[in-house]
């Protein structure tokens, strides 16, 4: 059972889809530069910078992120620099928006800073907020406590 | 700054939710742990074995999840055996079945595995299956497109 390597996928292939998206997304790092590049930091020493990652870790997880089809990059230059990489969401990153949104909304109540949430979630068309939840088919909101998860044998 | 000390709470208090979130949570054991819990698995031996995770990890694991509000002990005795404890979510514990459910719903989309999902998610009231997105005040479904993050100044 090899399920615990990280980024080994497809060849190892746990059950759960918890447990698959966390071979790539499980660890701290990853969604804190996930965010950054929601933000709009796409270049590395942004992103280096606005975290205060060590470059070689930073290097890796970039690495990863681009091998599990999650950032893609494009390439740029600044005058009188080299040619560079910029690393941007592909449609599986985008996707992720939903994921960093349930823990941003999870932290806003349950780990409430004194000073109040730092970003709050807005529809672009109406500036209300938004919340993360669950949703039926048509789009309507669906209780937690109604939501059954639903084991296959 | 001392923002990046896992469980450190809330002596350090990054800006960002996701961060504070991440304090916890940020480490793909703790995700699976709380599967477990979700699942209906509340005993130390029964998470340890459905993971294969070491009993040192899990027990420090447990500790943290426990210091910061998310699962809470209740003691159960079975004959023959001495007083043992079980592990339970609290009410911020169960608030992150959204954010399970968010991980679970992109590891189906984007970490297919070639026998389909293990598990599903319906509405027991109506057994139809549901999905994890924004939703404005009134739980109408808001498209990821039009989300916008706010950062505060």
């Amino acid at each position: 059972m090899t399920a615990h390597l990280k980024g080994s996928y497809p060849a190892d292939e746990p059950a759960c889809s918890i447990e698959r998206s966390l071979q790539i997304l499980g660890e701290r790092w990853t969604f804190l530069i996930l965010r950054e590049i929601f933000r709009g930091r796409h270049k590395f020493a942004e992103i280096r910078d606005a975290l205060g990652i060590a470059p070689n870790l930073l290097s890796a997880r970039l690495k990863t992120l681009i091998g599990a089809g999650v950032l893609r990059t494009l390439t740029y230059r600044e005058p009188g620099s080299r040619q560079r990489e910029s690393y941007h969401l592909t449609e599986a990153g985008a996707d992720l928006q939903v994921v960093l949104g349930a823990l941003q909304q999870w932290g806003d109540v349950h780990r409430a800073r004194s000073a109040g949430p730092s970003a709050l979630r807005r529809a672009r068309s109406t500036g209300e907020p938004v919340r993360v939840a669950f949703v039926d088919s048509a789009g309507q909101e669906v209780a937690g406590a109604d939501v059954h998860l639903d084991i296959r044998p």
